[in-house]
Protein backbone atom coordinates (compact mmCIF):
# COMPACT_ATOMS: atom_id res chain seq x y z
CA UNK A 1 0.00 0.00 0.00
CA UNK A 2 1.23 3.46 -0.93
CA UNK A 3 0.56 6.53 1.74
CA UNK A 4 -1.31 8.46 -1.03
CA UNK A 5 -4.03 4.73 -0.71
CA UNK A 6 -3.62 5.29 2.94
CA UNK A 7 -4.40 8.91 3.10
CA UNK A 8 -7.35 8.61 0.38
CA UNK A 9 -8.56 5.70 3.24
CA UNK A 10 -8.36 8.44 5.91
CA UNK A 11 -10.38 10.87 4.22
CA UNK A 12 -13.12 8.47 2.82
CA UNK A 13 -13.96 6.69 6.39
CA UNK A 14 -13.26 10.20 8.36
CA UNK A 15 -10.79 7.93 10.61
CA UNK A 16 -7.31 7.71 11.13
CA UNK A 17 -7.95 4.91 13.63
CA UNK A 18 -5.75 1.80 14.00
CA UNK A 19 -6.95 -0.65 16.36
CA UNK A 20 -4.61 -2.62 18.16
CA UNK A 21 -4.89 -6.64 18.25
CA UNK A 22 -3.40 -7.43 21.98
CA UNK A 23 -5.68 -10.85 22.68
CA UNK A 24 -4.81 -12.25 25.50
CA UNK A 25 -6.62 -15.30 26.32
CA UNK A 26 -6.91 -14.43 29.88
CA UNK A 27 -9.24 -11.03 29.16
CA UNK A 28 -11.16 -12.03 26.13
CA UNK A 29 -14.58 -13.05 26.41
CA UNK A 30 -14.60 -16.76 27.96
CA UNK A 31 -17.47 -18.20 25.79
CA UNK A 32 -14.94 -17.88 22.87
CA UNK A 33 -12.51 -20.29 24.76
CA UNK A 34 -14.54 -22.96 23.45
CA UNK A 35 -13.90 -22.36 19.96
CA UNK A 36 -10.59 -24.16 17.73
CA UNK A 37 -9.08 -21.13 17.28
CA UNK A 38 -9.97 -18.30 20.43
CA UNK A 39 -7.72 -15.52 19.58
CA UNK A 40 -8.63 -15.94 15.64
CA UNK A 41 -12.32 -15.55 16.67
CA UNK A 42 -11.93 -13.05 18.68
CA UNK A 43 -10.10 -10.96 16.16
CA UNK A 44 -12.35 -11.57 13.35
CA UNK A 45 -15.05 -10.47 15.44
CA UNK A 46 -13.40 -7.18 16.32
CA UNK A 47 -12.26 -6.68 12.38
CA UNK A 48 -15.70 -7.31 11.33
CA UNK A 49 -17.04 -4.82 13.90
CA UNK A 50 -14.91 -2.08 13.26
CA UNK A 51 -13.53 -2.11 9.95
CA UNK A 52 -15.79 0.35 8.13
CA UNK A 53 -14.43 2.87 11.44
CA UNK A 54 -10.78 2.19 11.47
CA UNK A 55 -8.26 2.40 8.75
CA UNK A 56 -5.38 -0.41 10.48
CA UNK A 57 -4.92 -2.70 12.48
CA UNK A 58 -1.80 -3.41 14.70
CA UNK A 59 -1.26 -7.08 15.67
CA UNK A 60 1.17 -7.29 18.67
CA UNK A 61 3.40 -9.79 17.95
CA UNK A 62 4.32 -10.71 21.55
CA UNK A 63 -0.07 -11.44 22.47
CA UNK A 64 0.65 -14.49 19.53
CA UNK A 65 4.02 -15.69 20.47
CA UNK A 66 3.09 -16.17 23.89
CA UNK A 67 1.04 -18.92 22.49
CA UNK A 68 3.81 -20.66 20.32
CA UNK A 69 2.95 -22.13 17.46
CA UNK A 70 -0.72 -21.75 18.39
CA UNK A 71 -0.64 -18.02 18.13
CA UNK A 72 1.76 -17.87 15.01
CA UNK A 73 -0.82 -19.53 13.40
CA UNK A 74 -3.40 -17.30 14.59
CA UNK A 75 -1.62 -14.87 13.53
CA UNK A 76 -1.13 -15.75 10.38
CA UNK A 77 -4.98 -16.25 10.07
CA UNK A 78 -5.64 -12.94 10.91
CA UNK A 79 -3.32 -11.01 8.73
CA UNK A 80 -4.79 -13.11 5.95
CA UNK A 81 -8.35 -12.77 6.60
CA UNK A 82 -7.96 -8.67 6.54
CA UNK A 83 -6.31 -9.16 3.78
CA UNK A 84 -8.69 -10.74 1.97
CA UNK A 85 -11.94 -9.11 2.88
CA UNK A 86 -10.51 -5.76 3.78
CA UNK A 87 -7.87 -5.01 1.08
CA UNK A 88 -7.73 -1.30 1.65
CA UNK A 89 -6.80 -1.83 5.24
CA UNK A 90 -3.11 -1.05 6.24
CA UNK A 91 -1.57 -3.70 8.46
CA UNK A 92 1.22 -3.07 11.36
CA UNK A 93 3.09 -6.02 12.40
CA UNK A 94 3.82 -4.09 16.09
CA UNK A 95 7.22 -6.49 16.57
CA UNK A 96 9.87 -4.03 17.44
CA UNK A 97 12.13 -5.91 15.56
CA UNK A 98 16.25 -4.97 14.43
CA UNK A 99 19.19 -6.56 13.99
CA UNK A 100 22.37 -6.95 11.83
CA UNK A 101 21.54 -6.50 8.44
CA UNK A 102 21.59 -10.15 7.04
CA UNK A 103 18.84 -10.85 10.38
CA UNK A 104 16.60 -7.78 9.61
CA UNK A 105 16.42 -9.44 6.43
CA UNK A 106 14.86 -12.01 7.57
CA UNK A 107 12.52 -10.38 9.59
CA UNK A 108 11.89 -8.15 6.47
CA UNK A 109 11.04 -11.29 4.73
CA UNK A 110 9.31 -13.17 7.52
CA UNK A 111 6.45 -9.85 7.92
CA UNK A 112 7.01 -8.04 4.45
CA UNK A 113 6.89 -11.70 2.34
CA UNK A 114 5.79 -14.43 4.62
CA UNK A 115 2.59 -12.77 6.48
CA UNK A 116 2.43 -9.73 3.79
CA UNK A 117 1.99 -7.20 6.31
CA UNK A 118 1.80 -3.27 4.86
CA UNK A 119 4.34 -2.78 7.78
CA UNK A 120 6.68 -3.66 10.95
CA UNK A 121 7.62 -1.67 13.58
CA UNK A 122 11.40 -1.79 14.10
CA UNK A 123 13.80 -0.70 16.98
CA UNK A 124 16.61 1.96 16.39
CA UNK A 125 19.43 0.96 18.97
CA UNK A 126 21.30 -0.38 16.56
CA UNK A 127 21.29 1.84 14.17
CA UNK A 128 21.42 2.23 9.97
CA UNK A 129 22.15 -1.81 9.12
CA UNK A 130 19.90 -2.54 11.28
CA UNK A 131 16.82 -0.72 9.62
CA UNK A 132 17.99 -0.50 5.90
CA UNK A 133 16.95 -4.08 5.14
CA UNK A 134 13.45 -3.20 6.05
CA UNK A 135 13.68 0.32 3.93
CA UNK A 136 14.31 -1.74 0.93
CA UNK A 137 10.86 -3.07 0.15
CA UNK A 138 8.95 -0.61 -2.05
CA UNK A 139 5.60 -0.05 -0.95
CA UNK A 140 6.15 -1.52 2.86
CA UNK A 141 6.65 0.68 5.57
CA UNK A 142 9.06 0.30 7.92
CA UNK A 143 7.67 2.42 11.83
CA UNK A 144 10.25 3.14 13.65
CA UNK A 145 10.38 3.67 17.58
CA UNK A 146 11.60 7.75 17.83
CA UNK A 147 9.19 8.65 21.60
CA UNK A 148 7.14 5.96 22.93
CA UNK A 149 4.79 6.29 25.34
CA UNK A 150 5.85 4.36 28.66
CA UNK A 151 7.45 5.77 31.47
CA UNK A 152 10.94 3.90 30.40
CA UNK A 153 10.39 6.33 27.20
CA UNK A 154 12.88 9.10 29.80
CA UNK A 155 15.50 6.48 30.91
CA UNK A 156 17.31 6.50 27.18
CA UNK A 157 15.26 8.47 24.46
CA UNK A 158 15.07 11.84 26.11
CA UNK A 159 18.56 12.34 27.36
CA UNK A 160 20.64 15.30 25.80
CA UNK A 161 23.12 13.98 23.09
CA UNK A 162 24.97 17.02 20.66
CA UNK A 163 22.62 19.14 22.65
CA UNK A 164 19.29 17.84 21.52
CA UNK A 165 17.37 14.67 22.82
CA UNK A 166 18.39 11.20 21.33
CA UNK A 167 14.99 10.94 20.27
CA UNK A 168 15.34 13.89 18.09
CA UNK A 169 18.91 12.51 16.60
CA UNK A 170 17.24 9.35 16.02
CA UNK A 171 14.68 11.30 13.47
CA UNK A 172 17.45 13.35 11.71
CA UNK A 173 19.91 10.18 11.59
CA UNK A 174 17.17 8.38 9.95
CA UNK A 175 16.24 10.62 7.16
CA UNK A 176 19.80 10.15 5.87
CA UNK A 177 19.04 6.22 5.35
CA UNK A 178 18.79 4.56 2.10
CA UNK A 179 14.71 4.84 1.02
CA UNK A 180 13.97 6.59 4.55
CA UNK A 181 10.64 7.48 2.15
CA UNK A 182 9.51 4.45 3.63
CA UNK A 183 9.94 5.35 7.16
CA UNK A 184 7.25 6.02 9.80
CA UNK A 185 7.33 6.96 13.49
CA UNK A 186 6.60 5.47 17.17
CA UNK A 187 5.60 8.50 19.17
CA UNK A 188 3.57 8.26 22.23
CA UNK A 189 0.11 10.28 22.78
CA UNK A 190 0.99 10.60 26.35
CA UNK A 191 4.14 12.78 25.19
CA UNK A 192 1.78 15.59 23.09
CA UNK A 193 3.97 18.20 23.96
CA UNK A 194 6.87 17.08 22.25
CA UNK A 195 5.04 16.36 18.47
CA UNK A 196 5.22 20.66 17.72
CA UNK A 197 9.19 19.72 17.77
CA UNK A 198 9.16 16.39 15.97
CA UNK A 199 7.23 18.05 12.85
CA UNK A 200 9.83 20.60 12.74
CA UNK A 201 11.91 16.95 11.55
CA UNK A 202 9.48 14.74 10.02
CA UNK A 203 7.18 17.16 8.32
CA UNK A 204 5.50 14.51 6.19
CA UNK A 205 5.90 11.12 7.54
CA UNK A 206 3.26 9.11 9.43
CA UNK A 207 3.08 9.40 12.59
CA UNK A 208 1.95 5.88 14.47
CA UNK A 209 0.52 7.09 17.80
CA UNK A 210 0.01 4.47 20.63
CA UNK A 211 -1.08 5.43 24.08
CA UNK A 212 -4.68 6.77 23.54
CA UNK A 213 -7.56 5.09 25.87
CA UNK A 214 -5.94 2.53 28.54
CA UNK A 215 -2.56 4.82 28.43
CA UNK A 216 -3.81 7.94 28.90
CA UNK A 217 -3.36 10.45 26.15
CA UNK A 218 -5.29 13.01 24.57
CA UNK A 219 -6.38 13.03 21.13
CA UNK A 220 -7.18 15.98 20.64
CA UNK A 221 -3.96 17.21 21.75
CA UNK A 222 -1.72 14.80 19.35
CA UNK A 223 -3.65 16.42 17.26
CA UNK A 224 -3.25 20.04 17.74
CA UNK A 225 0.44 19.56 17.43
CA UNK A 226 0.95 16.08 15.50
CA UNK A 227 -1.24 16.70 12.05
CA UNK A 228 0.00 17.83 9.13
CA UNK A 229 -1.35 19.10 5.96
CA UNK A 230 -2.06 14.98 4.88
CA UNK A 231 -3.03 14.32 8.22
CA UNK A 232 -0.10 12.08 8.82
CA UNK A 233 -1.47 10.18 12.15
CA UNK A 234 -2.19 6.79 12.81
CA UNK A 235 -3.63 6.69 16.37
CA UNK A 236 -3.95 3.09 17.97
CA UNK A 237 -6.07 2.38 20.60
CA UNK A 238 -6.16 -1.29 21.77
CA UNK A 239 -7.32 -2.50 25.33
CA UNK A 240 -10.33 0.34 25.59
CA UNK A 241 -12.04 -0.49 21.91
CA UNK A 242 -11.60 -4.69 22.15
CA UNK A 243 -11.79 -5.12 25.88
CA UNK A 244 -14.56 -2.78 26.53
CA UNK A 245 -17.13 -5.88 27.29
CA UNK A 246 -16.28 -9.22 28.38
CA UNK A 247 -19.80 -10.44 27.04
CA UNK A 248 -21.29 -12.04 23.83
CA UNK A 249 -21.78 -8.23 22.98
CA UNK A 250 -17.97 -7.75 22.98
CA UNK A 251 -18.02 -6.58 19.38
CA UNK A 252 -20.74 -4.62 19.59
CA UNK A 253 -19.32 -2.50 22.40
CA UNK A 254 -15.80 -2.56 20.55
CA UNK A 255 -17.86 -1.26 17.86
CA UNK A 256 -19.06 1.64 20.19
CA UNK A 257 -15.67 2.61 21.55
CA UNK A 258 -14.30 2.46 17.74
CA UNK A 259 -17.07 4.64 16.70
CA UNK A 260 -16.41 7.13 19.22
CA UNK A 261 -13.58 7.74 18.71
CA UNK A 262 -13.67 8.00 15.13
CA UNK A 263 -16.85 10.26 15.40
CA UNK A 264 -14.15 13.18 17.40
CA UNK A 265 -11.60 12.16 14.53
CA UNK A 266 -14.09 13.33 11.91
CA UNK A 267 -14.69 16.68 13.56
CA UNK A 268 -10.98 16.90 13.57
CA UNK A 269 -10.54 16.05 10.08
CA UNK A 270 -13.58 18.28 9.08
CA UNK A 271 -12.47 21.17 11.22
CA UNK A 272 -8.92 20.89 10.17
CA UNK A 273 -9.81 20.44 6.47
CA UNK A 274 -13.07 22.33 6.21
CA UNK A 275 -14.41 19.52 4.29
CA UNK B 1 19.82 -22.45 34.56
CA UNK B 2 21.95 -20.59 37.23
CA UNK B 3 25.07 -18.58 36.33
CA UNK B 4 26.98 -20.58 38.31
CA UNK B 5 25.70 -23.77 37.02
CA UNK B 6 26.72 -22.02 33.44
CA UNK B 7 30.06 -20.94 35.22
CA UNK B 8 30.66 -24.79 36.24
CA UNK B 9 29.96 -26.26 32.83
CA UNK B 10 32.41 -23.18 31.35
CA UNK B 11 35.26 -24.53 33.38
CA UNK B 12 34.43 -28.73 32.88
CA UNK B 13 34.41 -27.90 28.84
CA UNK B 14 37.13 -25.37 28.90
CA UNK B 15 34.79 -23.36 26.48
CA UNK B 16 33.20 -20.66 26.79
CA UNK B 17 31.44 -21.02 23.11
CA UNK B 18 27.57 -20.08 22.23
CA UNK B 19 27.11 -21.67 18.49
CA UNK B 20 24.46 -19.60 16.88
CA UNK B 21 21.41 -21.51 14.78
CA UNK B 22 21.03 -19.00 12.22
CA UNK B 23 19.62 -21.29 9.78
CA UNK B 24 19.01 -20.36 6.52
CA UNK B 25 17.52 -22.38 3.27
CA UNK B 26 19.40 -21.03 0.64
CA UNK B 27 22.37 -21.60 2.82
CA UNK B 28 21.91 -25.19 4.07
CA UNK B 29 23.57 -28.08 2.43
CA UNK B 30 20.90 -29.27 -0.47
CA UNK B 31 20.24 -32.51 0.83
CA UNK B 32 18.66 -32.09 3.59
CA UNK B 33 15.80 -30.03 1.93
CA UNK B 34 14.44 -33.47 0.82
CA UNK B 35 13.92 -33.52 4.31
CA UNK B 36 10.16 -32.81 6.11
CA UNK B 37 11.89 -30.69 8.22
CA UNK B 38 15.33 -29.52 6.90
CA UNK B 39 15.72 -26.22 9.39
CA UNK B 40 15.07 -28.86 12.53
CA UNK B 41 17.32 -31.65 10.97
CA UNK B 42 20.23 -29.27 10.43
CA UNK B 43 20.08 -27.48 13.52
CA UNK B 44 19.79 -31.38 15.17
CA UNK B 45 22.80 -32.36 12.99
CA UNK B 46 25.17 -29.20 14.20
CA UNK B 47 24.35 -29.76 17.48
CA UNK B 48 25.07 -33.46 17.79
CA UNK B 49 28.33 -32.31 16.57
CA UNK B 50 29.05 -29.72 18.35
CA UNK B 51 27.34 -30.48 22.42
CA UNK B 52 30.61 -31.64 23.95
CA UNK B 53 32.66 -28.52 23.05
CA UNK B 54 29.79 -25.83 23.03
CA UNK B 55 27.91 -24.52 26.46
CA UNK B 56 25.26 -22.65 24.44
CA UNK B 57 23.22 -22.46 21.84
CA UNK B 58 21.56 -19.78 20.46
CA UNK B 59 18.70 -20.32 17.76
CA UNK B 60 18.02 -16.45 16.29
CA UNK B 61 14.24 -16.09 15.48
CA UNK B 62 14.16 -14.09 12.63
CA UNK B 63 15.76 -17.19 10.62
CA UNK B 64 12.61 -19.57 12.24
CA UNK B 65 9.67 -16.31 11.60
CA UNK B 66 10.60 -15.96 7.76
CA UNK B 67 9.79 -19.66 7.57
CA UNK B 68 6.07 -18.54 9.01
CA UNK B 69 4.34 -21.49 11.01
CA UNK B 70 6.83 -24.31 9.90
CA UNK B 71 9.41 -22.17 11.08
CA UNK B 72 8.32 -21.76 14.45
CA UNK B 73 7.99 -25.59 14.40
CA UNK B 74 11.55 -25.93 14.03
CA UNK B 75 12.11 -23.53 16.86
CA UNK B 76 9.93 -25.21 18.82
CA UNK B 77 11.40 -28.78 18.04
CA UNK B 78 15.13 -26.87 18.02
CA UNK B 79 15.08 -25.50 21.20
CA UNK B 80 12.66 -28.85 22.82
CA UNK B 81 15.08 -31.45 21.49
CA UNK B 82 18.29 -29.39 23.52
CA UNK B 83 16.59 -29.24 26.40
CA UNK B 84 15.67 -33.26 26.53
CA UNK B 85 18.87 -34.43 25.37
CA UNK B 86 21.45 -31.94 26.83
CA UNK B 87 19.90 -30.18 29.92
CA UNK B 88 22.92 -28.57 30.59
CA UNK B 89 23.29 -26.51 27.82
CA UNK B 90 22.80 -22.45 28.09
CA UNK B 91 19.97 -21.92 25.87
CA UNK B 92 20.01 -18.43 23.93
CA UNK B 93 16.69 -16.92 22.02
CA UNK B 94 18.18 -13.85 20.23
CA UNK B 95 15.21 -12.40 19.76
CA UNK B 96 15.82 -8.94 20.10
CA UNK B 97 12.35 -8.16 21.82
CA UNK B 98 11.18 -5.06 24.19
CA UNK B 99 8.13 -3.10 24.37
CA UNK B 100 5.61 -1.77 26.71
CA UNK B 101 5.43 -3.46 29.77
CA UNK B 102 2.29 -5.72 29.21
CA UNK B 103 3.65 -6.46 25.93
CA UNK B 104 7.23 -7.35 27.29
CA UNK B 105 5.58 -9.67 29.95
CA UNK B 106 3.87 -11.91 26.73
CA UNK B 107 7.21 -12.24 25.21
CA UNK B 108 8.68 -13.14 28.64
CA UNK B 109 5.61 -15.55 28.65
CA UNK B 110 6.55 -16.78 24.99
CA UNK B 111 10.31 -17.19 25.77
CA UNK B 112 10.97 -18.33 29.17
CA UNK B 113 7.68 -20.84 29.46
CA UNK B 114 6.15 -21.43 26.18
CA UNK B 115 9.50 -22.47 24.60
CA UNK B 116 11.37 -22.68 27.79
CA UNK B 117 14.63 -20.58 26.63
CA UNK B 118 17.16 -19.91 29.59
CA UNK B 119 17.96 -16.82 28.05
CA UNK B 120 16.39 -13.81 25.41
CA UNK B 121 18.00 -10.59 24.11
CA UNK B 122 16.06 -7.40 24.59
CA UNK B 123 16.68 -3.89 23.22
CA UNK B 124 17.37 -1.33 25.99
CA UNK B 125 15.77 1.88 23.85
CA UNK B 126 12.24 1.80 25.86
CA UNK B 127 13.84 1.53 29.33
CA UNK B 128 13.07 0.10 32.66
CA UNK B 129 9.30 -1.12 32.15
CA UNK B 130 9.99 -2.68 28.96
CA UNK B 131 12.82 -5.14 30.08
CA UNK B 132 11.74 -5.42 33.54
CA UNK B 133 9.16 -7.83 33.16
CA UNK B 134 11.99 -10.39 31.29
CA UNK B 135 13.66 -9.78 34.99
CA UNK B 136 11.24 -10.99 37.01
CA UNK B 137 11.93 -14.84 36.01
CA UNK B 138 14.16 -16.10 38.31
CA UNK B 139 16.72 -18.05 36.80
CA UNK B 140 16.34 -16.84 33.53
CA UNK B 141 18.81 -14.38 31.97
CA UNK B 142 17.98 -11.41 29.88
CA UNK B 143 20.76 -10.36 27.53
CA UNK B 144 20.43 -6.56 27.13
CA UNK B 145 21.93 -4.88 23.93
CA UNK B 146 25.14 -2.80 24.98
CA UNK B 147 27.61 -2.57 22.46
CA UNK B 148 26.52 -4.09 19.37
CA UNK B 149 28.89 -5.67 16.95
CA UNK B 150 27.47 -3.77 13.63
CA UNK B 151 28.60 -0.67 11.92
CA UNK B 152 25.23 0.64 12.74
CA UNK B 153 26.23 0.93 16.33
CA UNK B 154 28.27 4.32 16.02
CA UNK B 155 24.64 5.89 15.01
CA UNK B 156 23.57 5.70 18.36
CA UNK B 157 25.16 4.04 20.90
CA UNK B 158 28.57 5.61 21.00
CA UNK B 159 27.13 9.26 20.99
CA UNK B 160 27.81 11.17 24.05
CA UNK B 161 24.91 11.68 26.82
CA UNK B 162 26.00 13.54 30.04
CA UNK B 163 29.69 13.23 29.19
CA UNK B 164 29.71 9.58 28.49
CA UNK B 165 28.86 7.63 25.43
CA UNK B 166 25.04 5.85 25.42
CA UNK B 167 25.97 2.64 25.71
CA UNK B 168 27.64 3.04 28.69
CA UNK B 169 24.50 4.79 30.07
CA UNK B 170 22.75 2.08 29.45
CA UNK B 171 24.43 -0.40 31.36
CA UNK B 172 24.81 1.93 34.48
CA UNK B 173 21.11 2.65 34.28
CA UNK B 174 20.31 -0.97 33.77
CA UNK B 175 22.03 -2.09 36.85
CA UNK B 176 19.39 0.14 39.07
CA UNK B 177 16.62 -1.64 37.66
CA UNK B 178 14.71 -4.44 39.88
CA UNK B 179 16.21 -8.06 39.70
CA UNK B 180 19.25 -6.60 37.88
CA UNK B 181 21.27 -9.39 39.09
CA UNK B 182 19.80 -11.56 35.98
CA UNK B 183 20.81 -9.05 33.72
CA UNK B 184 23.54 -10.44 30.93
CA UNK B 185 24.56 -8.01 27.53
CA UNK B 186 25.83 -8.18 23.95
CA UNK B 187 28.60 -6.41 23.45
CA UNK B 188 30.76 -7.12 19.95
CA UNK B 189 34.03 -9.18 19.52
CA UNK B 190 34.43 -6.20 16.76
CA UNK B 191 34.93 -3.54 19.16
CA UNK B 192 37.33 -5.55 22.15
CA UNK B 193 38.81 -1.76 23.12
CA UNK B 194 35.42 -1.00 24.84
CA UNK B 195 35.80 -4.24 26.97
CA UNK B 196 38.21 -2.66 29.28
CA UNK B 197 35.68 0.62 30.40
CA UNK B 198 32.72 -2.03 29.97
CA UNK B 199 33.94 -4.18 32.64
CA UNK B 200 34.32 -1.11 35.01
CA UNK B 201 30.57 -1.00 35.07
CA UNK B 202 29.75 -4.24 34.82
CA UNK B 203 32.94 -6.56 36.56
CA UNK B 204 30.38 -9.72 37.33
CA UNK B 205 27.92 -9.93 34.36
CA UNK B 206 28.24 -12.62 32.09
CA UNK B 207 28.77 -10.91 28.24
CA UNK B 208 27.51 -12.35 25.18
CA UNK B 209 29.39 -11.82 22.78
CA UNK B 210 28.81 -11.88 19.05
CA UNK B 211 31.36 -10.94 16.09
CA UNK B 212 33.78 -13.83 15.88
CA UNK B 213 34.53 -15.37 12.87
CA UNK B 214 32.51 -14.17 9.54
CA UNK B 215 32.28 -10.59 11.42
CA UNK B 216 36.13 -10.31 11.89
CA UNK B 217 36.29 -10.13 15.64
CA UNK B 218 39.31 -11.32 17.42
CA UNK B 219 39.01 -14.08 20.33
CA UNK B 220 42.20 -13.09 22.14
CA UNK B 221 41.38 -9.38 22.26
CA UNK B 222 38.12 -9.90 23.54
CA UNK B 223 39.67 -12.54 26.34
CA UNK B 224 42.25 -10.05 26.62
CA UNK B 225 39.74 -7.26 28.36
CA UNK B 226 36.67 -8.68 28.92
CA UNK B 227 37.28 -12.21 30.50
CA UNK B 228 36.87 -11.44 35.05
CA UNK B 229 37.65 -14.27 37.48
CA UNK B 230 34.71 -16.13 36.36
CA UNK B 231 35.42 -16.10 32.87
CA UNK B 232 32.54 -14.23 32.55
CA UNK B 233 32.34 -14.59 28.59
CA UNK B 234 29.61 -16.75 26.10
CA UNK B 235 31.46 -15.98 22.61
CA UNK B 236 28.49 -16.94 19.74
CA UNK B 237 29.87 -17.99 16.17
CA UNK B 238 27.34 -18.83 13.74
CA UNK B 239 28.15 -18.77 9.89
CA UNK B 240 31.92 -19.65 10.69
CA UNK B 241 30.71 -22.87 12.06
CA UNK B 242 27.45 -23.82 10.78
CA UNK B 243 28.35 -23.04 7.14
CA UNK B 244 31.65 -24.62 7.37
CA UNK B 245 30.86 -26.94 4.47
CA UNK B 246 27.63 -27.11 2.21
CA UNK B 247 28.33 -30.73 1.62
CA UNK B 248 27.00 -34.11 3.38
CA UNK B 249 30.23 -33.67 5.74
CA UNK B 250 28.49 -30.23 6.91
CA UNK B 251 28.37 -31.64 10.56
CA UNK B 252 32.12 -33.08 10.78
CA UNK B 253 33.24 -29.89 9.32
CA UNK B 254 31.08 -28.14 11.84
CA UNK B 255 32.29 -29.80 14.72
CA UNK B 256 36.39 -28.71 13.14
CA UNK B 257 35.62 -25.32 13.47
CA UNK B 258 33.85 -25.94 16.65
CA UNK B 259 36.86 -27.88 17.70
CA UNK B 260 39.45 -25.05 16.80
CA UNK B 261 37.30 -22.45 18.36
CA UNK B 262 37.13 -24.61 21.59
CA UNK B 263 40.58 -25.50 21.66
CA UNK B 264 41.91 -21.60 21.71
CA UNK B 265 39.43 -21.12 24.30
CA UNK B 266 41.07 -24.02 26.57
CA UNK B 267 44.09 -22.07 25.99
CA UNK B 268 42.82 -19.09 26.87
CA UNK B 269 41.39 -20.51 30.24
CA UNK B 270 44.51 -22.69 31.15
CA UNK B 271 46.50 -19.93 30.93
CA UNK B 272 44.55 -17.24 32.76
CA UNK B 273 43.39 -19.50 35.83
CA UNK B 274 46.19 -21.83 35.76
CA UNK B 275 44.30 -25.19 35.74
Amino acid sequence: MTTQQLHEQILQKKSFLCVGLDPDLTKIPPHLLETEDPIFEFNKAIIDATHDLAVGYKPNTAFFEAYGIKGWISLQKTINYINENFPEIFTIADAKRGDIGNTSSMYAKAFFEDLNFDSVTVAPYMGKDSVEPFLAFENKHTIMLALTSNEGAFDFQTLNVNGKELYKQVLETSKTWKNSHNLMYVVGATKAEYFADIRKIVPDSFLLVPGIGAQGGSLSEVCKYGMNDKVGLLVNSARAIIYASKGTDFAEKAREEALSVQKEMEEIINSKFQV
